[in-house]
């Protein structure tokens, strides 16, 4: 293959089907980014799977190498070769910080700024066809807003960022299991006005397009209840009757395997046992709740719905650890295999599109 | 110990304070019910706990007992020998039926009503100071409906029954960790509106007077927030801010040991740790999607605020293994302990007042 085969979705060079070309945006520098990110570039299973190009400050990482006790074997490139020379790890400056101007364990607006600069540069090189996908370290959302006041969450900045005005959702990967959600980051009394058959469809129609998109064919999705005992037959709620019940026949005539809606407090004891592929909770915390008591810190988050695969360790940025080296770094290698999974699976698909 | 000393609160005779009399009524007769009633009136660990007056119909516990394989030591006795007559199990008849009448996992009003006398028959003799503590196999809702259109849940059955105008919330209890909601089987749509600071404040003080029933003394109790991210400081919703914190504030004022509003998708993991003795969540899925993922099947529901202590095992009537002796009595076993254990604590601390 040369680049000239970039047509078929696959834009980034010589062997990107073998190994995926993510670029990796340095989080917040106070936190445990650094370390995570140096763990990454020296993780053999990391690169294996992809080429990696990373985006921050050399001096940031080094640090983090040094809190990590890895070397690396990262060369230094300019914006403008990527993606040409980056057969081994690069790096690729964005976000400009001086290590000695971090302070571990406190948000501020330099860290935030610093995250921001590395995502946005990110996001770019993915919108222009020059990486497969984007993998970031964690990201402290109060130094997010201290930087950028605007700053809501990684999904509104990343579809702002990119003019993307279709559908997207966070999804949160658990080994197998797949959760999205309809609502997220809004007040639980506003919940209900926004479950509707078409919010409802929408949500179904991103997870099967984004379990599609990590090459996950046969898929079996649980939708959740929105009231308890799934509404008990109109008693506690009329959603699942009016809203989410019409929204998962529809899918169903249009040959999706969804079911449901299922009373939440136990459709997760079924999806941990296998059954499902996928449950689309209604909002925030009934997923969440859930996915971290099984074990979710360990797991992945995906922003679904941009065309390539965004990915992050679920995990915060565990400021109460940073700097001491001993940040497990599973879940941010998690990320990076599922990005590289979903990357490929995209080449070998052709482009999916995911708002439709 | 003599009748007479019923001022104290253990009006039942003469070992009470040794083994509590429990009103075990016997619950939805198509599912597993009759078999956990019989292997409760089998068991030494609950013959030690407590006396029993099992409430039901002769016939169907004789049923109950073929089904579980367990011979039965107990003796038939009439409504006026309670509680003279109950130094070994005992028999009441309440709901009458014939187990041929019986049809093994189908939800009848026949069932439902046998259910709902043998209840009724339970509380009345509790209420009248004649047993310590109401125990019950499952019921089934749909049966119960069919039995009594007007049938809500249990507690609104419970106070209607018993004329109780106080607080009172159903506890789910697993292992040493409690959980209460302020509101339950009602829509999603409608839950904000019901946290208010006055609401909570009854939650966490129901919950302080349940745990002290249970004779647990240094009590730590956490509060769920009701928003995502506690409301993120207001911009996901200010119930957190303006209703639930003030309310663990002044309960800790008043001395309680009370601590939050925590995230809903992190507080049962410090639970499940062992930092709280119970959660107090905003709404009926909040909690029970965390409880029933710990394995709260396996556990007890304690409907609390009633004066004297109600208790069933958490699971329902599994009617697909009813009559097969492969019921699991442990969980109804832990509910006559709960129970046996919170009357003696009651004996033992005077009479305990929860709708204060």
């Amino acid at each position: 293959m040369t680049a000239s085969d970039s047509a078929n979705g696959s834009p980034i060079g010589h062997d990107s089907l073998e190994r995926p070309l993510i670029a990796l945006a340095m989080g917040d520098p106070a936190g445990i980014s650094p370390e995570l990110t140096a763990r990454l570039v020296a993780s053999d299973a990391v690169l294996a799977a992809a080429r990696l190009v990373v985006i921050g400050d050399p001096r940031v990482l080094a640090d983090g190498a040094a809190v990590a006790g890895v070397s690396l074997d990262a060369e230094e490139i300019s914006e403008s070769e990527v993606p040409a020379c980056v057969a081994r790890p690069a790096l690729l400056q964005a976000g400009r910080l001086d290590p000695v101007d971090v302070h571990r364990g406190v948000a501020t607006g330099e860290g935030g700024a610093f995250a921001l600069a590395n995502y946005r540069a990110a996001l770019d090189l993915a919108a222009a066809g020059r990486v497969d996908a984007v993998c970031y370290t964690p990201f402290n959302k109060a130094a997010m807003k201290l930087a950028e006041p605007a700053y809501g969450d990684d999904i509104v900045f990343t579809a702002a960022t990119l003019g993307h005005t279709g559908d997207a959702s966070e999804f949160n990967v658990l080994g197998r299991l797949w959760n999205a959600r309809v609502t997220s980051h809004i007040p639980l009394s506003a919940v209900a006005a926004h479950i509707t058959e078409a919010s409802v469809l929408r949500g179904i129609r991103l997870t099967t397009a984004s379990l599609r998109a990590a090459g996950i064919a046969a898929q079996r999705i649980a939708v959740a209840a929105l009231n308890p005992h799934a509404g008990d037959g109109g008693n506690f709620g009329r959603e699942e009757i009016d809203e989410i019940g019409p929204a998962v026949e529809r899918a169903r005539r249009d040959g999706t395997a969804v079911e449901g809606p299922f009373p939440s407090d136990t459709v997760f004891l079924r999806a941990r046992g296998g059954h499902f592929d996928a449950v689309l909770t209604m909002y925030h915390d009934q997923g969440q709740i859930a996915m971290k008591l099984m074990g979710f810190d360990r797991g992945v988050t995906l922003l679904g719905g941009f065309g390539f695969p965004i990915c992050t360790p679920a995990h915060g940025t565990a400021y109460e650890i940073a700097g001491q080296g001993v940040a497990n770094a599973g879940a941010a290698i998690n990320a990076v295999l599922l990005a590289a999974e979903m990357a490929k699976s995209s080449v070998e698909q052709g482009e999916i599109s995911t708002t439709g």
